[in-house]
């Protein structure tokens, strides 16, 4: 399983992705699910995927090296994309592409053809985009009255999210739910698992302001969960009991 | 889509179901999906069901009329289960019966043959039980290291339940934990909705303590809307923010 997130705010840009891969329960692994394409000053994307592993590498392989368009003959990479939009509907391409290479041995193993992928950034001084982007290679974009997108397994995570992230959500804030968030799910979900990628992106400066992975026994995370945990307890503490049962009890 | 959850502590049984039902989402309506099945002080059994409403409202109507039993012919109900594993048994062989009858209408159809459900409860001196029944009959049941069990859209209301509920917590907390729970998914997922059914069976009374439906502006569930609400927000920004960021924003 996977689980990254995607919070688009008024500051800017953050993206959390974990790491883990498994082909089964037995077979745990870690790649890096978080990918960034960056020119410092000039453009600035970050590109996390869920899914089957050998399609989303070989999607990201092919928007580094080059996605042939079909009518021209030409390669363009992400580096080349104008805007976000033309970068998304690339992404939407080489998604297409291998889908096509890959169509025959995969219905022959009757496995099923799923991605997903974040996709956010800024290119020059052209807006700042969040998008997600499906396995038909489709794609939406992130707006403000729901500012943040989520991949793979995102219903564990989403209650915080709904409610404490909004567009004026400060971006270190935003970045503090996130990470709350991929505890959440890491709790409840053993398919999600340090250690954990993320960036920072602040919106008009085209370049990366923070890129860090958080590993196991990392101080910050590691308290930033124990600080959780006993904020929910005291939380549930501190709300009355029902008043349905019979008097001795309520 | 539907929630349902079952609490099993050393005090006894909670048992919460939402009463949404919807064929699409402009076709929602509210059904009773927690069906009491009781003889106040000689059994005390709760039925809460998630899946195809016309599937589960059969399963149901053949326990309280009677599923017969293929070899011998006779009929039995809930009332005459003489243990909770046999009286899951008989859910089990209800849904069996169920298929058989529905199979060829629901293949035509293409639909999925899909049903759930949670029964706790206690048969005189007996056990107290919380089973999950799966469309196939067969049965788990809770035990003490995880006092609780899901159907349903599950995964929004698990973190807190992961986090809050052990088989030592009491009985009134178990239920507001669980009305939490309830809540972080309604609030992520506009199928699962008010009225709330929810049931409290104190260990060793084989009757139920409370039987209550919580509507839609009850003060009590309203108040804890709100407090919890409030209390994440207060949590997370309680907590620090992250180290990672240039110094001006740490």
């Amino acid at each position: 399983m996977t689980y990254c997130v995607g919070i688009l705010v008024e500051d800017g840009l953050v993206m959390i992705a974990d790491t883990r891969t498994n082909a089964g329960l037995d077979d745990i692994s870690t790649f890096r699910k978080l990918h960034l394409f960056e020119v410092p000053g000039e453009r600035v994307m970050a590109l996390a995927s869920a899914g089957n592993l050998s399609l989303t590498q070989s999607v990201v392989a092919m928007l580094a090296e080059g996605v042939e368009d079909p009518e021209t003959g030409t390669r363009e990479t992400l580096y080349e994309a104008p805007t976000m939009f033309r970068a998304a509907q690339l992404i939407g391409r080489a998604i297409r592409r291998v889908r096509a290479i890959e169509r025959e041995g995969f219905e022959a193993a009757q496995l099923r053809f799923e991605v997903s992928f974040l996709f956010g950034g800024q290119i020059g001084d052209g807006p700042m985009r969040l998008y997600m982007v499906y396995s038909a290679g489709n794609f939406i974009a992130c707006t403000q009255d729901a500012p943040f997108l989520q991949i793979g397994e995102h219903k564990y995570g989403k209650p915080i999210l709904d409610r404490a992230v909004t567009f004026r959500t400060e971006i270190y804030d935003a970045l503090k739910v996130g990470l709350i968030s991929i505890d959440s799910t890491m709790r409840s979900n053993l398919g999600v698992g340090l250690p954990i990628d993320l960036v920072v992106v602040r919106r008009g400066t085209a370049r990366t302001e923070v890129v860090h992975r958080i590993e196991a026994g990392e101080p910050y995370f590691h308290d930033l969960r124990e600080r959780w945990s006993a904020a929910l307890r005291a939380a549930h503490r501190a709300i009355p009991r029902p008043p349905y049962g019979p008097p001795s009890s309520s």
